[in-house]
């Protein structure tokens, strides 16, 4: 049996047919027809929503997960912060020749392992074979479709001041995790990328009535990116306290020796929810009880609206603009 | 303004924002809320359709389209041979870092026009730079939703000895129009790709209430591949006459020196139907009225059941037993 994928594994012939039978297939088994690229799925009538990222990340494997596993919580996660209740995904991937059958099996495992794992089915896929120096070992872009609730549905536009900013858990994580595992940098830690679904811990603070005007997961870009954007599309003034963010020793130490900012770094277990401040108790009781939230805090506050601001005040008292990542920081983080 | 794409424009910060919105939203202008990645969108009640597809094709730019007019047509037509009604896309586009932004921009458009002639939206995107051979320029990964027919669903199990084969029209076009846009076979020929969103031309057939059995579109691995799998997929035994086979000169004459067989060619315009014998005549007709169904043709029959091989009657009337494409024939052909 072959050890490695050759460009044979892309044209459509015999050896794509194995591929997908022997990989792909095997680790979804989802009953599916003959097609392993379409699939007819049963939706009650409603608004569906639908999502789509890639994933680029490197190293594919590192502490904490790999690109299948961070395939899954990615798209899960954009989904339920967006309110809606995730069901399906397809997954598309681009494989080096050469790249390690063994690996590639790994990755399909990882994936099929947490998207069942979070209740999402995954009904579709395609692979498709680049030559040598044609891609960097495997990408994988992904669709995400699930059901729009009825009641409970998230309005931004209800967004005003005195709401406040709460965030599951600690900032920077994933970003430092992958930092380390490239070695680049001199850097040793123990310290595993967060990346995880959310939709269980997110469908538990809805269900309960909890008064949510937007959530959204702040992945590239950091935190502080994921505000400007939320301040600007709702133009709403925010405000984070830099006394109130939850940052591990190990975070705050990696930034302190190689110049980053935690607020910067990408997070992919993460959500940012702006709520209404007497239910924000209840939000973080309810975020408590899952190990994704057991770090939960309020950062800061909804402070005004009609203009698009993010501030960051700190410990001294003062307060400075933040804006979103500017120039480079950290590439193929996701 | 930039010329060319960095790794920045992948990092989620500002630059990212900027070749979102310069490049994709201005193409696509869906009046979607501020997020690019992810949408809403309302369906009836009933089955959805779901299809995934990943294009590498090189060059980027051939004779008849490109890389994004494929994306879409190859999408459209994976729905529409489901018996789907093809309605939303989602594009994930892997950007090589630096990519001229002219051509992206080209790319881009070229996707947008296409999917508007279609009659499909664009709802949600998202792009990802990877470093200087990281990826050979850029790749699409698609997925395409789409309605579930109430009535006219498409049943293979149907499917019955006495059927016909018919083809849309002449096979090997895509094969042979990217291998001479690839300059490495001294090929010369004015020959256009098929790529074709064929999402009308099959909607016309099934509306007419044509007795359609199944559908594929003949893509990778060519017209050979696609009749082995159905053979195979639904126990049928399928015979095809060479002399049946409708083939362009050019094709037939490039294939002939350089020893391709147009049957593995891949197509990206055309769509392989088996239809009760009695309603032939029909489908044709109504395959005839459009342009890529012009040379509609009946090409063999279903002849048997219980056992799934794909025959080829020779002009000298006798028969061999075609198999799925083994070995490589052309990489990155879509």
């Amino acid at each position: 049996m072959e050890r490695k994928v050759t460009l044979a594994h892309g044209d459509g012939g015999e050896l794509a047919h194995k591929l997908i039978q022997q990989i792909f297939v095997s680790a979804f088994g989802n009953g599916n027809d003959a097609r392993f690229d379409s699939a007819f799925l049963s939706l009650n009538s409603g608004e569906i929503a639908v999502t789509t990222d890639s994933f680029v990340v490197r190293p594919l494997f590192f502490p904490g997960g790999d690109i299948g596993k961070i395939a899954v919580s990615g798209t899960i996660n954009d989904l339920a912060v967006a309110g809606a209740i995730p069901l399906y995904m397809t997954v598309g991937f681009i494989i080096e020749e050469g790249f390690p059958f063994a690996d590639l099996r790994k990755i399909v495992r990882s994936l099929a392992e947490e998207a069942e794992k979070a209740g999402v089915r995954v009904v579709a896929g395609d692979t498709k074979v680049v030559e040598k120096g044609g891609a960097d070992g495997v990408y994988i872009n992904t669709t995400g479709v699930g059901l729009q609730r009825v009641s409970g549905a998230i309005d931004p536009s209800r967004i005003e001041a005195g709401d406040d900013i709460i965030i599951s858990g600690t900032l920077g994580d994933h970003g430092i995790a992958i930092l380390a595992a490239r070695g680049e940098l001199g850097l040793m830690t123990d310290l595993q990328s967060d990346c995880a679904p959310l939709n269980k811990m997110i469908h538990s603070v809805i269900e309960k009535g909890c008064d949510v005007k937007m959530m959204r997961d702040p992945t590239r870009g950091g935190v502080a990116t994921t505000l400007v954007e939320i301040a600007e599309d709702f133009s709403s003034v925010l405000e984070i306290e830099e006394q109130s963010l939850p940052i591990r020793n190990e975070v705050r130490g990696a930034c302190d020796i190689l110049g980053f900012d935690p607020l910067y770094l990408a997070n992919e277990g993460k959500v940012i929810m702006i709520v209404s401040h007497s239910d924000s108790e209840k939000v973080l009781d309810t975020l408590h009880r899952f190990p994704e939230g057991e770090n939960a805090v309020v950062i800061g506050h909804v402070t005004g609206k009609g203009i698009g601001h993010l501030l960051l005040e700190t410990p001294l008292g003062s307060k400075r603009r933040l804006h979103r990542l500017s120039g480079m920081m950290l590439p193929r983080i996701c």
